[in-house]
């Protein structure tokens, strides 16, 4: 589930209130990595104190009999825990490999690697994906018998579909540069 | 921005620790309604204290040349606020209306109305959006004049589409009962 969102919201806690903010990430077997800019408030607030890393994914809508029955099909996974600052080097640049290649899966053996400023401008956050909880609704309406028997109106589910478009190459690509096959073909 | 979403996050603060779930929402002008069960511990820790309501839009994968640059394309309203629970029979109707409107628009006018039990059993909460704040990233990718100059890599942006499937009939729906233009032609 959490190798097909695109992006996570991390939830943490600012100033006693809850900040939740869409941020990208990659995981590593039990591991989720998160990064942003090393002066982002969220990613700053989010070293060591616990954070709440929520990653959708919207089925479908379920048109029901009754007002109380609509729901929405969806796949939801829930992490809690502290997140530990990555410093060393060579996990973070293993973690911001994870990130990128499961952002733009294929790209990471064709684009310039971080440099050290760059890592250094880079926050990347780790966090235990053990204590995971997962929530599901899918499936036709749960209606009352009453209102199946009754309703004269429609029910079901308008699945919601999400794909890729034409690829947009960038403005400044030289002419006759290819769409490579991890994008054009991208799953 | 809000009523091109699905589904916004909502982040609350539960044992001092912070809580990130995917729930529905309508709007009333500046007031945004989120709904649930009354026994919903998210919900019920909302009421009264700060709270979030993150909705994201994801546009496209930005490929970039370098890591550094790859990015992601989107649309976020960020709210924060004091949520308060409705509960004024009129503004709670009026409130999952918009909410049912909101997630299967043109449904309330062929469902059953909630009863007064399922009104009890349902909890609303309302949050003024006059102080969201939106954060967009668009267009194509950001790479230094360095990298644009030397990398042999492809570069662009690969959109993200959302669209909905073929309407999937209740299995209980008698037969002959047409789809809906207000599902089938869901805009």
């Amino acid at each position: 589930m959490l190798d097909a969102g695109l992006v996570c919201h991390l939830g943490v806690t600012v100033d006693g209130a809850p900040l939740v903010l869409p941020t990208g990430y990659g995981r590593i077997g039990d591991v989720l990595y998160l990064h942003g800019s090393s002066a982002a408030t969220s990613l700053r607030a989010a070293e060591a104190t616990p954070v709440c890393v929520t990653v959708t994914l919207v089925d479908g809508i379920v048109y029901a009999r009754s007002a109380f029955s609509h729901s929405v099909n969806y796949r939801c996974a829930v992490v809690h825990g502290l997140a530990r600052r990555v410093d060393d080097g060579t996990e973070k640049l293993a973690g911001l490999r994870a990130l990128a290649e499961h952002m733009a899966p294929g790209s990471w053996g064709h684009v310039r690697e971080p440099t050290r400023k760059e890592l250094a401008a880079t926050l990347l956050l780790a966090l235990d994906t053990t204590e995971a909880s997962v929530k599901v609704r899918s499936g036709p309406p749960g209606d009352e018998d009453d209102d199946v028997a009754t309703a004269q109106c429609w029910a079901g589910v308008l699945p919601v579909v999400t794909t890729w478009g034409e690829p947009q190459p960038c403005p400044q690509l030289e002419a006759g540069v290819a769409v490579p096959g991890y994008v054009a073909n991208r799953s």
